[in-house]
């Protein structure tokens, strides 16, 4: 069978578009004191979680967002055919221990900060492919758990540039099917790796700024639809210096992204009152301010299209000591309240 | 549409089963000089690859074997739909340097040292699903990266117990095609994470074996095949005691496994001359015994029909730093020269 639900270079259609039948988000007091507070399932008031570690904690804020959006799909997890996940914890721990007593075939994925897209954009694949009726898409972050293994100890107190982004405590958890009620999955995209070259750590969004802007081209191209075609275009976690580098490529490109266009960075925390420099990152950023924000707009029909393109940047501590430039990717898919 | 390419709890059955078109396998000198010696593309001489750091050695393996399995499958990386991989290294930085200048839309995927195994039943999934007409398949590990990485610095010469494994310096890319002339994906299967509480790190084959038998036994129970149905069960990494342990597992479920059955890393050194105690392990293991040795096999016809199941430790230095257990993963395929 030829690749039949292809369309252009890159973009896929479905024929039987999934749809999101619970969704659940779970985020620390910082978050939950921001503009999307009144969006999230479960606001922690420490950033422990009554767990020894952080990196304990994260794991349980997985494992918490995975059950509540299994309660709001009224299913348990024998009704789940592939958990896709991952996180940003080296060998992505965060995944394993947090989903480890669901046992649910586990279909690990790594897509940096990326990975809440990437995990809807396989599920999506493998629900229309008719390999799975129900998928379950995870992935955190934790501030804590990504200062000590990326930059530096807390207790040193380091001072952070103006282009730096807070790292979100958070985990987004949803529950995709063949069947349902919830808003649709019609189209994803897969990005490719771009890298311009950016070796400031302190950076990220410039960094994947790029990859977002080859993404979302792509699909315009693939889908003659226009920006103007989304009540909301959403990246992944740019910050506001990463979005005005993506509206400028647009621009070139041909596109006018306009008051259309935000980055979950920037809507989860307010910029102007929060010591957050540059805005929100990290797997949990753009996941709960999907699973928290978006997808509850779209179920009332406060929003009806949404382009959501996560980003991440595929870079090691390790990659950057050894003089490496820190690559961008970016995985898309448009949701939708009807189905074509 | 219902998952109607299911068989049983949890196995994929395809209608259109993906074809190898193309298979190519690299590894370091010890693997060079092992039993498989006569298999592989290509053997270095050294472990650095003309690269200044033992992690760009490790991406230049990954280009070095998908470029060779492109060019073997007749193809360009243009031809390519998705290249799906990952590795062991943190942040999966072997993947993203090593395929960052061929430009194909990149799916990364985690599952520790199960990752050929995980890369080729999402891509077949993806390809009978009409997702896509090709895709790649790719992962790697090095010996100096992951002792480095996961244990001591190379330079500190700590000892290893017996059951201690070696990670393979090697990396294996495939390509798979929804047409062509190679052998067939014809089952697929992704597992449960597994975790019966070992403890030891210098045990993996312990920790990764309960995950084996229970991916072997699943896939049993969906299909209705037994172990004398194939002329080769392999598992991924397990070495000589986790091998034990999947017979005495196989056996207690009602499956006896002869002399069928062999594990990659027993096959890949000669455990009786070299000094790798248990066997050989990491990513590459598999990945090359399947790209090198396994794949040639079938494509002679000295094998038709292959249970190929990768197995890996979902752990990290610091969730074991942490008290935490080692969980163990498996997925698998089946392999063979007849599409049904």
């Amino acid at each position: 069978m030829p690749a039949t639900k292809r369309l252009g270079k890159a973009t896929v259609v479905f024929t039987n578009p999934p749809r999101f039948q619970g969704f659940a988000s779970v985020v620390g007091k910082k978050e939950g004191n921001g503009p999307l507070k009144d969006d999230f399932d479960l606001i922690l008031q420490d950033t422990s979680f009554g767990q020894k570690t952080w990196e304990k904690a994260e794991s349980s804020m997985q494992q918490e967002a995975l059950q509540r959006a299994l309660t709001k799909a009224n299913m348990v997890s024998g009704d789940i055919d592939y958990v896709l996940a991952g996180d940003l914890l080296n060998q992505c721990i965060g995944s394993t221990y947090g989903l480890r007593s669901f046992e649910i075939p586990l279909l690990g994925l790594f897509g940096a900060c990326s990975t809440m897209a990437e995990t809807l954009v396989v599920g999506s694949m493998l629900i229309d492919g008719g390999m799975a009726d129900n998928i379950a898409a995870v992935t955190s972050s934790h501030f804590c758990t990504a200062e000590r293994q990326f930059r530096l100890p807390l207790e040193y107190g380091g001072q952070r540039t103006p282009t730096a982004q807070w790292t979100v405590t958070g985990s987004g958890a949803a529950i995709l099917s063949a069947q349902g009620t919830g808003p649709y999955i019609t189209h994803a995209i897969a990005g490719k790796i771009i890298d311009l070259g950016i070796t400031d750590t302190n950076n990220m969004g410039a960094a994947m700024a790029p990859a977002a802007a080859d993404t979302i081209t792509q699909l315009f191209i693939d889908t003659c639809f226009k920006p103007e075609d989304f009540d909301l275009i959403l990246t992944g976690d740019l910050g506001k210096f990463g979005q005005e580098i993506v509206i400028d490529f647009l621009n070139k490109a041909g596109y006018k992204l306009s008051l259309n266009y935000d980055d979950c960075g920037c809507l989860i925390y307010d910029l102007e009152v929060e010591d957050v420099h540059a805005g929100g990152s990290g797997c949990g950023c753009s996941a709960v301010t999907l699973c928290g924000h978006v997808l509850k707009k779209m179920s009332k029909g406060e929003l009806n299209k949404v382009l959501f393109v996560a980003t991440g940047a595929l870079m090691s501590p390790t990659s950057v000591a050894q003089g490496e430039s820190i690559p961008g990717i970016a995985h898309g898919i448009i949701i939708s309240n009807s189905p074509n």
